[in-house]
Formats: structure tokens, sequence, C-alpha cells
């Protein structure tokens, strides 16, 4: 399949990129510099320079899905609102591509009551160096369950998301997962699989899943 | 003030653009169609005649206040989540221009349970042929509650919304208001003073309010 990466040289985005090649999909990395795309992704690497809110319908249509795994410092946390809006209003109407989007653990529920975990994280000493992050991919997510006419999924990691090779996993649907030792934590690479098994066997339509390291 | 009306043609848009004129304000018709803005706001007209959704940042700013009056068929009512989102994203971290935006009636909520008038409206024979532009309207509104970084008012019509002069209002907040013989109604010649009341005299902050004919 024809799948363009947004924010293909950051945490998720490289994982998602190199287990997408490694399965013999075409993939293209969605970048702003070619130079720094080079250096992680491999000067042959396929990449679309551009800003992620300059890409046009006939940009995203080229693809049969994009990875939405944009990232950006919390002080501008919105873009994440913002980029997902955006994509959305390009492609209204349309089942393809297929947008799949990151969104933090923060917007999982948890503990018998259900509370969001990102109320918890409000609570954190350093939550004021963060929060607007996990606050915002919320926010997202709730934009997205309004969507009923673009063909979007959206996937959590676990409370930790970690750069590493993947392992077995498990996944949910809306609430954080944990392991039997109380861990909760996923690596990259587990993400990598889970969404590419996602997209090769789409399970969850216009709905969130989230994973968890086995 | 500057102030620039998205929709001025509509029927809410033109009883703005003639309160506002009326009041003295430097008022612009964001219109398509310069013939039909002639024939509707006169050939003397300040207009800008562009698509909403090509509105930049550049023309936003030249306003302080710009309002939303934007109207579409219900089978493309998803526009009014695109262009409030839009116009957000275009004016992050801003004061001005304040962002007035109607949204409808669907939205207040009613009865001793408070719930959403959206709800009552779908369970009407007619629901299908009108009930998306209620139901984005409201994803609209939670869109921008969601919204802390822009200057944004947003005001709902009562049930009836009908084009007539203005008369004496009441205004409230999320319940939609009734009349003490029980009708729900407010003309568009009382939106208008209401919304160039908030505009020149602001009390209502990123909160809707909504109105109705005393």
């Amino acid at each position: 399949m024809k799948i363009g990466i947004i924010g293909a040289t950051g945490k998720a985005g490289r994982a998602l990129y190199a287990e997408a090649t490694k399965r013999g999909h075409e993939v293209t990395g969605i970048v702003r510099d070619p130079d720094r795309a080079g250096s992680i992704l491999g000067t042959d690497a396929t990449v679309l320079v551009k800003d992620a809110f300059d890409l046009t319908a006939d940009d995203l249509t080229a693809f049969d899905v994009v990875i939405d795994a944009f990232s950006t410092p919390p002080a501008r946390a919105y873009l994440h609102v913002d980029l997902a809006a955006r994509l959305v209003s390009l492609l209204r109407e349309t089942q393809t591509p297929r947008l799949v989007f990151i969104v933090g653990a923060g917007s999982l529920t948890t503990g018998e009551d259900h509370r969001l975990l990102v109320e918890d994280l409000r609570r954190l000493a350093e939550a004021g160096t963060f929060i607007a992050t996990p606050e915002n991919q919320l926010k997202e997510l709730q934009f997205l369950r309004g969507v009923d006419d673009v063909n979007w999924v959206a996937v959590s990691p676990s409370r930790t998301f970690v750069p590493g090779a993947a392992t077995g996993f498990v996944t949910g649907k809306d609430d954080l997962l944990f392991a039997p030792d109380g861990s909760s934590q996923v690596t990259t690479g587990t993400m990598a699989v889970a969404i590419l098994n996602e997209i090769e066997n789409p399970k969850h339509v216009r709905e969130r899943f989230t994973v968890r390291d086995e």
C-alpha cells in the first residue's frame, strides 16, 4: 500500500517508517527537513518535503493511508487539534486515504471510575511542562469522534511509550492497559507492528484502540 | 470598529450588516458572489469577495471582529465545524480579531433533564432534511469550548429564528429560552442588536449565550 507518514522522523514516526518499509509498502516520509530525514530514515528514503499544514487534498489522495505521527512542543500543542481538523476538512466525504492518528495515552480512561488519565497527569508536580500535549490530544480525539464521513482510526500507546523493538502485545479500546506486574508500557516497535496490522487488516473503524507490550 | 461578516448575505448576516452599519462601524461583507452582495447589501456595500475557506490570517487581522454567519445546505453541514476550526487555527495565540460564531439553537439544553434540543429535533418526522445542521453546529460549539487561546464568543438564537425587526430581548446562557406564552422565538433584528451590544461591550468571553424576543 502507499503509506504517507507525517512526522516520520519523530519517535513514533521512525518506527512506523521502518516497519512499513520492512513489510514492503511504498512508504513516503512527509517531512519538513530533508537533511534530517536523510540522516534518520536513510538517504534512499522516499520523502515529500512539506509542512503538514500545507498538504493539499491531492497530496493526501496519492496515498492509501496517511499516518499522523506529528509532534510539536507543548507550547504549540493546539497544532495537534488543528492538523487533525485540517486533514479531515480536506478529506470530507471520502473513504481513501484512511487516516491514522496517534493520540497520547492521556486520552485513555483508567481506574474504577473510568476517569481520564489526563486528570491524573494534571496533578503531577511537573505537569506544567507537558500537560498541554495530552490535553490537546484528548481534544483531537474528541474532535475525531464527531467525524463520521472520513475513514479514520486513532491509536494510543500505553502510559510509558519508549523507543525499542517490538514485543508481543495486547490491544484494548479506551481503557489504559496494564501488564500483570502493574506496568503500562509499549515500545515504538510494538506500536508500529500494531498499527501496520491495523492498516493491513482494519478492525477499528472510526474509533480509538490502545496497545501495551505483552 | 472594523467588523467583517462571513455570510453577510444570509438570513442572520444581512441583519448584522444592517445593524453594524447603522451603528457607524466599518463593516465588510465577506462574500463569494459580489452581484448577490450588491443586490442584498446595496451596491455601495464594502465587500471582500472571497470564499471563507480561503481567508488568510492577514485578511482576518485587518478586522477587530469577524462574525461567522456562514450557512450551507445540510448535506455539507460539516463545513460549520471545518470553518470554525480553520478560523481558530489561523488566529491561535491572538486576542484580535474577536470571533463571533452563530451556532443554532439545537446546541442549547432544554427541559428539567437539560437534554440537548438537538435530541428532540432528531425525533421530528422531517429530521432527515435538516438534522445535520444542528448536529454539526453542536460539534462546532464543542470544538470551540476546547479553544482557550483565541478570543471567541458563540451566540444561539431561540428555537424559532425568523427574519424581522428588533424587539426588546432577554439573554441566557446554555438553556433554550421561552417567553411566558411558551414560545421560543427571536428575530434576526433582535439577534443583530444583541450581537452588536456584545461586540461593543463584551460580557461573554469564550462562552455561548442565547437570545429570545421579549
